[in-house]
């Protein structure tokens, strides 16, 4: 059970949270734009050492990456040894501290890096994605140490600051200090709570192709009077997109889906028993149904095991007010391809290439690969699995529900690779939490059952 | 034959020319974004009124028009009456003060705004498109009134400042004013010279329905981690595209082309005599072959007379650096029809609207209806026709082409609709100025001949 003193800490102590919380969400740390993630990490770091955690800010040298040193966020190392159990198993807590843009910023009800707090709401961007999670992970250390001068196991941070451009170099990070960084099991940086107040304790993560098509046209912009005789690169990209998935949802790039792992019956049965509000999600998203009208049981496998390809963004020519009447010189679109086990990224991004010239598109868009990563998935019997499970019950007063894998993306993949040490993500971010969209906000009471959620999984990992 | 006072004038005050265009350009005019209208229609008057133009800007009032009465741009009214000649026949001179938007700034080697002279050329959003235009004709008034005391013609100008909008209220300017603005013959607001230094006397404009679609997907931008569940608005935005138009630029909405007027003997006649250069049209553009792989003949048919489908802009999503993964709440496309003889702007929309209900749109795209402008062509054996031919060739210094129609828009419609004068279209901007996007230009050389060619058509003219 959870340790009481700190339990009554996490109650007492939730404004020390929010003002923490609310000083991280007000340093903008974009990592898409490069914007506050060295003044961001130091913060960070400055944090954790108030909170008793050894705390080192690591950076990679120019050798160790072909990017130009300054260009890499650094990362945030944070160490709690066990002094009554020096020799206890190592629990690492993977999260970052970078963000995604705050655009569009006109339909954000308050400032994005305000760090408002309404009622049991705190909202900006990072208040729960990942800043949020971040702190009650802190703070479960914090309260350990100041009400029991101790910690149960060996506890290690690694808080990194480019989660959100696909987290380009935390594999040679975790090469680099492999031995620094060496654990028995990850907590991973996200955990979801839905719409039952049940928290989701999730076994694995999506792999990502991530590309740009820039379609050509004139060397320059024209009057679209021309459109007549030059051909439109915007029309070029429709026709190419159109190609690529039809109506249904399904990629049509040959051999797609060769890949794919069939889901073990283990993994079906966990999937079928996962309770999903299909109205109340689609009331939350505002729409009557969902992508080749999926159902039940179908829905739910989509969300856990299938494949997707998204158009993040697109843009040519004049989208402002009034008509004006331009043939563009070129078009964008940014293509986000999300994968599943054992679908390999620069694989896929060769196929779609292959696939655009076979429809006559080599000559006139341009592909670019913009990030690449794998899937991965935690075996859904490994006893830490329970542990977490367990430890979620009494935090939360609920039954958590167990996820075969995210939706989301994440270097899960890494990990388990670089550290050979299983993963699981468990937290406080509400399935509504409007992350990576204006308004992103955290629930107070999440981030007080969370951090005990923390302590809990502390305790039990210090019994093994 | 030109006078030759007033011929010798253009050549030495053509400081004074690029002097008052330059005072034009520095004033932006964004009709599109309701941006220094005002203050330019009074910067036209005052130019007017110093070069010996009785001068006022006239409004609607509210009862005018359904618009917001401050929203209406005002126009310029200019006369020089005839002393001689006080029964002569009137000359109406059309142009417009307003301009394009000047984005995408950072393409202008230039400020947009600055009407930089290098050489032969005068840069600057407007320097061509329509204020060039407009100051020839200014100063081959000025000229004659300064040289001869007189106008051998009676003169009128109509310079309205809605024209890159769609000339939205000058329909009801005509109707309100249209004893003042009784004309019989009208002179268009711009004519191109070719790549050979030779004028282009075209006879007509295309209409244009532009339009907005906008597909609406769930009730905010959402991680795209949904894509699996929830239906991206760009996927159905580029579905939505790619059933209106097909890759060699036909397009697929039923009946579109049931009203296209076939062209007479006359009109082919000329068309196949019109000079036109596709190497260095290629050349200029940077492509290396037409829509629908067009040639010779068809080209320059396509141009004079075939409708058009362009995408004017795309927008959605996350179009930054990097690699933001989002599902956007909406996707907007800025459509431009363009339309020939005798197609309606209106029905055409209805035929667009139902097209995309058959095709199941109907739900989740909004259709905006921006802009509709009929088309028009003046008859090419009408006499006013052969002077302003034979006007340009004493000031190019060589025989013009006779074009059946522009490919461009114009509200030529409205004009011979309401005033029953026939138009007529001829100036000094070059093929390649660049017009409606960065780098437009004027070449000097083009506004000399053309305010020499003004005051040939004057006299001319005056002549009848």
């Amino acid at each position: 059970m959870l340790n009481e003193s700190v339990s009554a800490a996490v109650d007492s102590e939730m404004k020390g949270l929010i003002s923490d919380l609310q000083t991280l969400i007000r340093q903008p740390s974009i990592s898409a734009k490069k914007q506050g993630l060295n003044e961001c990490a130091s913060l960070v770091s400055q944090i954790m050492v108030k909170a008793g955690i050894k705390s080192e800010v690591l950076n990679l040298d120019r050798h160790d990456s072909n990017q130009n040193q300054e260009a890499i966020a650094p990362i945030v190392y944070g160490e709690a040894k066990s002094k009554m159990n020096p020799d206890a198993k190592t629990l690492l807590f993977y999260n970052h501290y970078d963000v995604q843009p705050e655009e569009p910023v006109e339909f954000w009800d308050t400032d994005p890096f305000s760090g408002k707090v309404e009622g049991n709401y705190i909202y900006g961007r990072g208040s729960a994605d990942d800043k949020g999670e971040l702190i009650t992970r802190i703070k479960a250390v914090e309260y350990f140490l100041k009400e029991t001068g101790d910690v149960p196991c060996n506890i290690k941070f690694i808080i990194e600051g480019e989660e959100e451009i696909g987290s380009v170099n935390i594999e040679k990070y975790l090469s680099k200090y492999r031995q620094k960084l060496a654990a028995d099991w990850v907590i991973w940086e996200f955990g979801y709570v839905d719409e039952k107040n049940k928290p989701i304790i999730s076994l694995g993560m999506k792999g990502l192709l991530y590309v740009e098509l820039v379609a050509k046209g004139p060397s320059q912009d024209v009057h679209s009077s021309l459109a007549v005789l030059i051909e439109n690169p915007a029309w070029r990209l429709v026709e190419a997109l159109n190609i690529i998935r039809n109506r249904d949802g399904k990629i049509l790039i040959k051999d797609w889906y060769d890949e794919v792992r069939e889901f073990t019956s283990d993994e079906l049965d966990s999937i079928s028993r996962e309770p999903f509000d299909e109205q109340e999600f689609k009331r939350q998203y505002g729409v009557d149904k969902f992508v080749n009208n999926a159902r039940g049981i179908e829905a739910r496998k989509a969300l856990v095991g299938m494949p997707t390809c998204n158009i993040a963004g697109l843009v040519t020519g004049y989208v402002g007010q009034g008509a004006k009447t331009v043939l563009p010189s070129t078009a964008m679109a940014k293509i986000d391809f999300r994968l599943v086990p054992d679908m390999d990224p620069t694989r896929q991004f060769q196929r779609l290439i292959k696939h655009l010239n076979n429809y006559g598109f080599g000559g006139d868009i341009d592909i670019k690969f913009i990030h690449g990563e794998s899937s991965s998935r935690t075996p859904i019997n490994q006893p830490f699995v329970k542990q977490v499970q367990d430890a979620a019950t009494e935090a939360f007063g609920t039954e958590p529900i167990v996820s075969v894998s995210s939706s989301g993306t994440g270097p899960m993949h890494s990990f388990v690779k670089m550290l050979g040490a299983p993963c699981v993500s468990v937290g406080s971010t509400s399935s509504y939490a409007r992350i990576h969209s204006p308004n992103e906000f955290a629930r107070i009471d999440l981030l007080n059952k969370a951090t005990k959620c923390m302590a809990a999984i502390i305790e039990k990992f210090g019994k093994q």
